[in-house]
């Protein structure tokens, strides 16, 4: 695959910097991470080195899925169409953009399929057979599958696909309270896992003119772009009984009589991906987290004529003492200068690299470089494993200080419109509770509604703030932004 | 999810050893390994269980493709019509069981999807974009994604499903001497991956009436099941340049001169699990394999009124210390007999218990009972890491033993139809290579044609034997079976 790489670098000239659109568009390509070359609009073909970062965000969602219970399932993709129509507000949300099957081989199909845009009416149909009484519950699952959604609006790699690699997880509890614990220990998962991503986020609640098809009230993860804008890294919902009542899912109480269970769910994607490639990188590219990062650690050797053997040894002896620790890494032996591949894995977002030479053999040391800010230090060999697991703690902290930053001097409060007007981020301004007030600044900002901020500091009101719309008592903050 | 176990327990009252296809569609439910009750015919949803086992097959091939240096992609599911009819052979091999994708929201698609049969058009498509020069050779990549079939015959379950969980491995090469050296390496992978679900099984080159669609010639890998049918557990095939032609897949050589590629693929899927699970059986339920198993050790404490404490708290002592020797270990509290919980895990198949009682605790001991012949031991509490791996390695060699020994006994060969007709098995028969010999035996005995052996002892003939059809002088055996 070697060869297509370079096809695709010599038209990879935009600067992050200048253009973080289309540095984005050209980055998940030379950074080896998809190829956006398959003949269908919104699939991309997930290239081994994407796929990896991937399937790294997974292992933190399963991680964290264990840790709090749940259970995974895995769920057919085809819905029939009866199945998916018995939600009203659901099938109004997501029947503009599902994908159907008409076909089976040469017969058309009694009833057409949908492939799923998402799982509720898939697994809402089955949940009465697996609940019965108030022991079944509280019933915690969640599955990892790709989902569909027919896109009208313009893709984008990871951000807005057409073929989704998609987390959902789905409770049933006895009643609101525990449902809304549920959210709570969403809201839990979301801290320590993006804490994983160095990915600062904002927890809004959103209005109820943009909450999921069929939901109570749904909470977004919203993250800050470099460019200014936020990008959804994922929501939680609150269904209470909406699904539950069509789709019957009871149970028995202690008293023995029928009850609807209240439902949450809480989804993450692929752009999860997209977040942190956007987030975490500059002019030379990515810079994977650690726990993200395919290769944390690159060893380059430094050669020269006759003396190859001892730095090649030092080579593979520092690759297997890091591999024996847990620590990605990987040997790159390639006969190419060692200064393009400085520049190939900075672009690719590994860590920090090793390079060996002949002088750092006999002083028993080699030279870590930081990807972040390039920063060397010499480290002794002795000391090799607690180093670089101090520099990649290091590097981590540097990735969320920094995008901590930019979220802390792009949030915007004010108690006007004029005082915001013009601003880039996220723009916070009094919200007397109603949708034409709501609806007025975003026409009048050019933003969408992110909500009410969900951390108690955050969403402290009641210094007097009125409605900048209307001039009524505010009763809450409210979000604006730019968004993906 | 409890209750809907004893629901469907109540079901299961058929034995193995009286009616192997019933015990087989049952025990998947009983198990908990799947739900059938998902109202689309032949897409069952995975439950937990199941699909922990799953996973670990899963972890299996991803080893051994780690190992063998091929590389983790993932294609989309959805093939664009034109894409699929490039190879004439491969169109109307799958055509007839395809699902079609016609409409996106409420629009009709300007071309038809198909949901990928397996994906050689959706990569072939893309691979000439790969692969320039015979520098970018051998390109060897595999995918573990949902593959879909609208089967027409009598479903079930893991065994032959709509949708289907699916492992493929494409491969290409810059000659046939390449491709071939691939398909040996196939063979070793298998070798070393069936010993791990301790499955013996036949390797046998189909007949060119029952390749694949598009292939030169196919190998399929064949079990034994305790039924007296095969089952294919895999395949791998030599496409020769049958796609690289069609669909353009080219490299430059050392000439300068450009070639075709010639490619090879293999395959398996979720019936790794359905013969696994009609392998490993017993009329007690399931014995997993240790590397399969969901949980390899089921602590049960023996509990007496006044003395549950340092019971209990033994317990957890094992469990932490199994759990820490990275053994899956599950300590089962439930306030249940101990006696159902036995049953309850022999059914699932866990590969041993460890009973603690108030004696065991004192003597500083616990008893370990084995799942495959329910052999009991002592094992001190200072050598129980040491010891119960131990036992699970004797533990699989049992299986393996008990497998290999039902292959063995049930292989027959002889010279002539009339000394295999009535035997169940696999029967093998001198063949002169034609087809209509072939399709006669298959006709006389209601088997059908496995092919000829791969295992070099297996395959040597040169005795004078004759085709006992045609009469004419015998170019292999040929292997013949009922199949599932």
């Amino acid at each position: 695959m070697a060869d297509s790489d370079s096809k695709l670098k010599s038209n990879s000239n935009v600067k992050r910097s200048e253009d973080f659109n289309e540095w984005y568009n050209q980055i998940v390509e030379t950074a080896d991470l998809c190829d956006k070359r398959y003949p269908v609009k919104g699939m991309n073909i997930w290239r081994p080195y994407g796929l990896k970062a991937m399937k790294n965000i997974d292992k933190l969602i399963h991680a964290e899925m264990e840790h709090t219970n749940h259970e995974e399932v895995m769920f057919p993709l085809l819905i029939p169409e009866g199945l998916f129509q018995k939600e009203a507000d659901h099938i109004k949300g997501f029947g503009g953009e599902v994908y159907w099957v008409t076909h089976g081989g040469f017969n058309e199909l009694d009833e057409r399929l949908l492939l799923r845009p998402t799982s509720e009416t898939a697994m809402y149909s089955i949940f009465p057979l697996w609940i019965r009484s108030h022991a079944d519950l509280p019933l915690k699952t969640y599955q990892i599958v790709n989902t569909f959604r027919y896109e009208t609006k313009m893709t984008r790699a990871f951000m807005r696909v057409r073929e989704i690699h998609f987390f959902e997880a789905h409770t049933c509890h006895a009643d609101f309270e525990d449902a809304e614990a549920q959210i709570k220990e969403d809201l839990d998962i979301m801290k320590s896992f993006f804490a994983n991503l160095c990915m600062p986020y904002q927890a809004n609640r959103r209005p109820d003119w943009d909450k999921f098809a069929g939901a109570d009230y749904s909470i977004g993860i919203d993250c800050l772009m470099p460019s200014g804008r936020t990008l959804q890294m994922g929501s939680c919902h609150q269904y209470k009984t909406n699904f539950s009542k069509p789709y019957g899912i009871t149970y028995e109480d202690v008293n023995g009589e029928q009850k609807f269970c209240h439902q949450t769910t809480y989804g993450m994607s692929e752009r999860l991906l997209g977040g942190v490639i956007g987030m975490h990188s500059d002019d030379n590219g990515l810079m994977f987290p650690k726990l993200v990062a395919p290769i944390q650690v690159v060893i380059v050797p430094i050669l020269f004529k006759g003396k190859e053997e001892p730095v090649l040894k030092a080579c593979r002896e520092v690759e297997a003492e890091l591999s024996a620790a847990g620590i990605r890494v990987k040997f790159d032996e390639r006969d190419i200068t060692a200064g393009s591949k400085y520049y190939e894995w900075e672009q690719k977002g590994v860590c920090m690299r090793i390079e060996v030479g002949p002088r750092d053999v006999e002083s028993g040391a080699v030279m870590t470089v930081r990807r972040d800010n390039r920063q060397k230090e010499v480290v002794k060999r002795a000391e090799l494993v607690e180093q670089v697991n101090a520099i990649l703690d290091a590097y981590d902290e540097v990735l969320w200080q920094c995008a901590n930053g930019n979220l802390e001097s792009n949030t915007h409060r004010a108690n006007v419109i004029e005082a915001v007007e013009g601003k880039s981020g996220i723009l916070e301004l009094p919200w007397c509770g109603e949708e034409p007030c709501g609806l007025a600044v975003e026409e009048r900002l050019d933003v969408s509604t992110l909500g009410i901020p969900t951390e108690e500091v955050a969403a402290r009101i009641g210094g007097g703030e009125v409605c900048p719309v209307c001039g009524k008592p505010a009763v809450s903050w409210c979000r604006f932004a730019r968004t993906y």
